[in-house]
């Protein structure tokens, strides 16, 4: 049995899986980030003996997916928008005093991506990519079914690559990043400012508006479907990957953006065979974060 | 000694390389393709034979780096805007009908990124990026010493990545893309229209006035350090590579745009550690493309 632990920004998820990729218990805790990252530990650790408890056993080690930067060999915190103040907190040996656990930390989005590989939609892709279209776009890259890594360890950035040189500003420094034009609450404020009639509207209004024919939820569901393919496009021009799995809130309704994102592929991908890149939605929603956390621990011995 | 084979849209370069990296004999051929491909393997043949005769030896296989897209396994061309009229000639069995040699092919950008990273500027690199800036934008990517290839062995189109969504049209059928905002002939166009009393000044002339302070200059080295920059700024984001080694004609004036890169690399790649990614000018310059045919043939066992 595997511990699995999600950490993300809102709240810490944490399951007992199988090797097999049965979740045989499981419970979440807010993250709470700014009552400090001891409280959240001790959260985390009260949840993970209930859940133990419960099934009369211990995991034989922790998986973790946890938002980043955090250096996957330490364990250490690096700067997170999310986590303010938890820089230079060690999870690892936190978790380790607590339960005595050895653990294997990725970045979340890179555990997303193990769980669709192995259990999901991305199956037997030999170079996958995972994008999440939420509050941020996030993706993870898996190539020849390992996490590719950078420099140093880290984790590659997709959603702050420039799709517009002089677009808006971004958190990130950056301007015109696929993020600051597509993801969900910037594509909400986009639509609020050009529609001051709509201003209390959320993601998902717009998309039952535009369901029922609205004008104007259609030139924002043209928008965004434009500005995910302009980045997906890029992203088959720069991997040219066999699978991209498409998940987050937004991705719910991947059956509204799909069309213009597949238009916008054929236009800017000709030198690529991009027919054969399989564009699908994730399958295993929640779960992916705790079946791709699991599978981290299982390779806990690849480089 | 290997048969080391560069395919240009302008030039056929071939040499005689030993397997230390020395070039033992060389010569080239118009590639004067509108004549059609027969003609241009009958050239090449003939000086191969001419460069045996010198040698008194003859190669062991030849490697090959050819402007693609070109299938690296049945050596067939595809649609190679460069060569009208070769797409479905084989020129793996035309090499091979006429001197007996067994050959290895890669796309050319493929190649010089190899003889970049072995004899070169990316020497050691685990995750190399070369990037050719002249006619167009392409770029070899090298990860953990092997060529990184896409689904179906297709080779990544780096310069036709999307910078300004809603750019210049590209002959790529796409608008924004990298080349067509940065690529020398794209720049040069952009500096004659922009500034109608310089219609018949090139690059060359162009960076020969930057040096000597003109405005107008100086603002066009602006611009198309801007777009360089942004452009390996999203490499960075999308591979955090140890490495990007520049080559091509303009990158001659390495020295005029680097620190104009270098800015916009540091407003835009915040999250990855840019500052440990060694950003290069290429060191072989005509040769790379050579050694780098050799090396394709040296790794003619891997995968």
């Amino acid at each position: 049995m595997i511990g699995a632990l999600d950490i993300g920004g809102t709240k810490i998820a944490l399951g007992l899986v199988s090797p097999d990729g049965r979740i045989l218990g499981r419970g979440a805790v807010p993250t709470d980030p700014l009552a400090g990252f001891d409280a959240a530990m001790r959260r985390t650790v009260d949840l993970y003996q209930r859940l133990c408890a419960e099934a009369g056993a211990r995991p034989e080690g922790l998986g973790i997916g946890c938002t980043g930067p955090i250096d996957p060999v330490s364990g250490v915190f690096g700067r997170v928008d999310t986590l303010p103040g938890w820089e230079g907190s060690n999870l690892k040996a936190a978790l380790c005093l607590a339960t005595g656990l050895d653990s294997r930390i990725e970045n979340d989005a890179d555990a997303h991506a193990l769980g669709e590989l192995v259990w999901g939609a991305g199956r037997d892709a030999l170079r996958l990519i995972m994008i999440t279209v939420g509050t941020g776009i996030g993706g993870g890259i898996i190539l020849n079914g390992q996490v590719y890594r950078g420099l140093g360890g880290s984790h590659p950035e997709l959603g702050h690559h420039t799709l517009e040189a002089s677009g808006p500003l971004c958190v990130c420094g950056g301007r015109g990043c696929w993020e600051i034009l597509a993801a969900g609450p910037h594509w909400e404020s986009w639509f609020q400012h050009t529609y001051p009639e709509c201003a209390d509207w959320d993601g998902q209004r717009i998309c039952a508006a535009a369901d029922s024919g609205d004008p104007r939820a259609r030139a924002a569901v043209e928008r965004e479907g434009f500005y995910l393919g302009v980045g997906l496009a890029n992203l088959i021009n720069l991997y040219a990957p066999d699978a991209i799995v498409l998940g987050g809130g937004v991705m719910e309704r991947f059956d509204l953006f799909i069309g213009r994102i597949q238009s916008e592929i054929q236009v800017r991908c000709s030198y690529i065979p991009y027919g054969q890149v399989r564009l699908e939605r994730a399958r295993l929603g929640v779960d992916a974060g705790l079946l791709g956390a699991a599978e981290v621990w299982k390779r806990r011995d690849c480089a």
